[in-house]
């Protein structure tokens, strides 16, 4: 781990705002409030409401909100799950928790520790718009508070206690990890419906994405969901 | 269509209930009641509960929640969505809605019509087991009153309205319908722990099940996800 995790002070991260390719080192982690246990619609009024939105106003996510998005999505939910780790919001195949989930904001991208609930930094400087494939909507991606970048660990698989069929398997893998994936966004899509929020599940700039993210050869970018307010509505 | 649509009389489907090789023309299709607006937990509420449960009761679901559970899963919550096709409560690469959804139940296996709002049959007899990968745990699927089978058509790709990058590539194909299959299977998983339900997402037996369903070959089956009521808690 090489990042700097004590929090530094705050003309530190206004300098690294500023800069376009400033270090992780320039950028604190973000300790999140905690996430609230209630609030907001039902799950099948949420139902009722989820939908994909495109258009999305730049206004950030309040702390608070943006804690219970990512504690949605992934966060922890009790601390005794299966195979001794702590269970997670979503599933995944043996509890391998293979995906983890990346977070790109105006100040940097930063990875979600769902265990500690907050945001270590990774890269800094407004780098959102890897968050989307290059074309025509990527604009609106940049400009959106918030993209989520999954990214799955194939590390993870090679621990011997998971047991789950064909874990070794390269193709099975496959399928295990975007399955993960459907289920965190699924949580995602929920949570912003529930809340009167936007929420897109969409492709990302893998290549520029991997290299800004300095990824382990094991690590692979998958897709991107991006959440704000919706510019309609 | 090869199915017989007709709601047929109760004691043609008493008959068929009881047979183990009976065919779907055998079964009558089950028209589900509307789905609720609103009812159960908070979507955040219900992702504090949210876990995977292989232990559940033989119990049947009543028709409201089986209605209920099916339009979470991946009904029609809008008439007008993308691409000149009705909105979805799951999200697919260009509103492809590549996966269908099987549902066995003691009866038999029927395919969920999501427009309709409900079951055609597609093989009689009880064939949940066939929604287990065979082993250990087979045995609590065999007895569960639900499981979802989650079905891939790849055929929906080839719909030249479908714009999203790679939708011709396999290895993408792949991509985007695992993660719409996990989407859908969050559904599920929030929508149970939102209703004290338990449900558990696993691996089938794929070539007993593609061969029971007489899948085209298109069509790929995927995983399946068991729903009903805990046996502890």
């Amino acid at each position: 781990m090489d990042r700097r995790t004590f929090v530094k002070t705050l003309p530190a991260l206004a300098v690294a705002a500023g800069a376009s390719s400033a270090f992780a080192e320039d950028l604190q982690p973000i300790v999140l409030p905690k996430p609230e246990k209630d609030g907001g619609k039902s799950v099948l009024a949420s139902l009722w409401e989820r939908k994909t939105t495109r258009e999305i106003k730049e206004d950030k996510l309040p702390p608070q909100v943006l804690s219970n998005l990512l504690w949605a999505a992934f966060g922890v939910n009790r601390e005794a799950g299966p195979m001794g780790l702590p269970g997670r919001t979503a599933a995944s195949a043996s509890n391998s928790q293979e995906i983890d989930i990346y977070v790109a904001l105006a100040e940097g991208i930063y990875l979600y520790e769902a265990a500690a609930h907050r945001l270590a930094p990774v890269a800094a400087g407004d780098l959102r718009v890897k968050a989307a494939k290059p074309g025509r909507r990527s604009a609106a991606v940049a400009k959106a508070p918030v993209s989520i970048v999954f990214v799955a660990d194939l590390a993870k698989y090679a621990q011997a206690k998971f047991q789950e069929p064909g874990l070794k398997d390269p193709e099975i893998q496959k399928s295990y990890y975007d399955v993960a994936t459907g289920l965190i966004a699924g949580n995602v899509y929920l949570f912003a419906a529930s809340q009167g929020l936007g929420a897109w599940f969409h492709n990302c700039n893998k290549p520029e994405l991997s290299a800004a993210l300095k990824l382990r050869p094991e690590q692979r970018v998958l897709f991107a969901q991006t959440v704000g307010y919706p510019a309609k509505g």
